[in-house]
């Protein structure tokens, strides 16, 4: 990995607008900004990583679903519609080094872990432990929560640093011969602390159990290497990184060597071997497309499709070297700017365990992102004293970062001169 | 009820298409097919009830939500995005007799049956039968099988009259003290078939089990009174005689009885009680949220409200009136010119029976769908030999119907000489 030199080849960062212009003049992605449809310019967007811009691409071919494929064509559509949640999951699944076959777009996060969870458990009959960690994502947590109080499974909580995110040897002491399942974040959606993919899942392999995933935070922020990792199950949205709008259709991955063992528990007409022949008895589809329930969005698999596409032009390692060299950038002038005024880091300071969002612990993190948003600044809070910048490497120019920093601190010491 | 009158008004159904004319001329709802966007002025749309025409509201209001909502607002319209799918449940809910604050919109038909059907199994824990019956639509039946086999629950299937639909006695003489749920559809997806709602749920009741109702095919064609007959729960699709596009969240109902007891088995942070405060243990939401997953579709929510209201505006009342009278004409010429050419009606003949759509058996049933596809008339084919004319009241002429029968009629006699 070459991501070391992308920090230290910024180690000289001066303080200047100038210099955030020049880092804007030197980017290579940054033509991909004209292509969302970000209009105001006074805009500075780090929300990306909770609702991603709209892709013009994306826009065109919505309107193109809704005006010619739906409008238009009507029920005819049906004949490409009927397998493009496998289509748009193959195109998903070259963003997550998921070889075709083994992505789904279809439901939500949510349904999807609940299905895949379901399936792992049956999968380890013997088993009753269900890990997870104490910071995952609520949905998680809770929909685990659920399967494991129907299913009397114990739920099992990793304890991990919330700043620096989940450590290998915690997973070690954890799992065991009663553990079934391990469901954890690759980057978290407080610190942005990113996992170590590969170390984990061999861990959670070497004692028996199934590896889950949830990719949301990470999708379209850092590399994912499904297959190479050996991950057994994997979810994800598509609305941050992806860009493709709110509440668009999550995905799934199923590796094709456990896609033909497991079974998923609701049992819809879209995962019917053949669907159209109405028969008496459930029969599961061969392949990925077991894991679908029932009719999927049209328009919003569309729009995950448009959008991952889009993410591929730009390409994994220019939008991860960009990624880093934001958080890196956001990171330095933080520290002469943030630390001094009562902010305090909570993102892993190593560019190598950090996905694309950078977090800060203060006091008044919630009243601070209200005062950002006056300032027509977008970020994000989290509980319960987290201000989070969320650095889109196609949209979030350096000059972006070099504001946002400003004006938080300005705010920050208007703010005690105010309550001083 | 006065539908006896409208069938019996029409007795002296003329052969002539000038006939249709006048019935267009005087149709009190003909100005609402131009809120449409059915362009094409050749195309003969009698497939409304698989996928309803696009409304050009509807349309609209995508385009904003997609352009200003998302695209120009972001993460912002959180703030009124994230109450949207109990807002746009209480419109469906005029249109289903229910109540505000008992209906969602959310997720697909498969996972709310599967929700609902969880929820109600939970909520009879004596008990280990699921009723259904044998021509429900494969959806219902697969996903009942699945609980079923996963929770030791017996599945019985209802005997019924594929053509006639659901006999209460059927009902009554299968439910016993061993069901927790009975599951059926509302109109018969083959058929068009009628069921008697508040007859059926009443045996039910008497027999101590819960009664869910599958709107799909009923929803928009025929008036529904969920409180009134004091259903339990229901669950329906929006993309058919509601308009709302190609996998549009579908809704479901928890009658207010039921809600605070009812716990269904996706635990998802949309259905967390203090969403944002993303807190370490699932407690439900009180109300109808409780049944929310994960992160809903907005764009797909927004067009299920939309075009719920336009039915709202064109009336249910007048609706049933010209779907009834749209099915009598239909059935009236295929007594003169299909019923001689080997077609046999299996739709209810009674109009107080049957929903909004007419399905013919022929034994070419698929070549005939086909056939009337290439002269740009589209109709759908169901298993094993039905042809099925959907005659969305909003969208439908009834010069459309004189053009569907004549057509049919046509291409029968001229594949009778070209096989004879």
């Amino acid at each position: 990995m070459a991501w070391g030199d992308i920090v230290s080849g910024m180690s000289q960062v001066s303080l200047a607008r100038e210099y955030a212009e020049k880092l804007d003049a030197d980017d290579p992605l940054s033509g991909f900004r004209d292509r969302f449809a970000l209009d105001d310019p006074s805009l500075v967007y780090l929300n990306g990583n909770s609702l991603g811009a709209l892709p013009r691409a994306t826009l065109r071919r919505l309107e193109d679903v809704i005006r010619e494929e739906w409008g238009t064509a009507l029920a005819r559509s049906w004949d490409h519609w009927v397998d493009l949640p496998g289509r748009a999951g193959d195109v998903v699944g070259r963003l997550t080094g998921a070889a075709p076959g083994q992505v789904l777009v279809a439901d939500n996060t949510t349904v999807n872990l609940y299905k895949l969870a379901c399936a792992a458990l049956d999968a380890r009959p013997g088993r009753r432990a269900i890990v997870t960690d104490q910071d995952n994502f609520p949905s998680d947590r809770y929909v685990l929560e659920g399967i494991a109080a129907q299913r009397g499974a114990r739920l099992r909580m990793l304890n991990t640093d919330i700043d620096q995110g989940l450590d290998p040897g915690a997973v070690r002491a954890t799992v065991d011969e009663d553990t079934a399942l391990v469901s954890l974040s690759h980057v978290a959606y407080r610190s942005g602390a990113l996992a170590d993919m590969a170390a984990i899942t061999e861990i959670v392999h070497q004692a028996g159990a199934l590896m889950l995933w949830d990719l949301c935070h990470s999708v379209g922020a850092v590399p994912v290497e499904l297959d190479r990792c050996d991950v057994d199950l994997a979810v994800g949205c598509t609305y941050k990184y992806l860009n493709a709008g709110p509440g668009a259709p999550a995905f799934l991955y199923v590796s094709a060597r456990l896609r033909e063992v497991l079974q998923q528990p609701i049992w819809g007409w879209f995962s019917q071997r053949d669907q159209f022949a109405m028969g008496p008895r459930y029969d599961p589809a061969a392949g990925v497309a077991k894991f679908m329930t029932g009719t999927p969005s049209i328009p919003g698999t569309a729009a995950v499709e448009e959008s991952a596409l889009l993410l591929l032009e730009a390409g994994l390692d220019p939008m991860r070297t960009k990624s880093l060299r934001l958080t890196s950038y956001l990171i330095e002038l933080g520290d002469t700017w943030l630390e001094p005024l009562g902010c305090a880091l909570a993102t892993p300071r190593d560019g190598s365990r950090r996905g694309g969002h950078v977090t800060y612990r203060h006091p008044r993190a919630e009243r601070l992102v209200e005062l950002l948003a006056d300032a027509n600044i977008i970020t994000d809070y989290r509980t319960p004293d987290r201000l989070r910048f969320g650095l889109s490497p196609l949209t979030t120019r350096f000059t972006d970062v070099w504001t946002a920093v400003t004006v938080t601190r300005d705010i920050i010491e208007t703010e005690r001169e105010n309550h001083g």
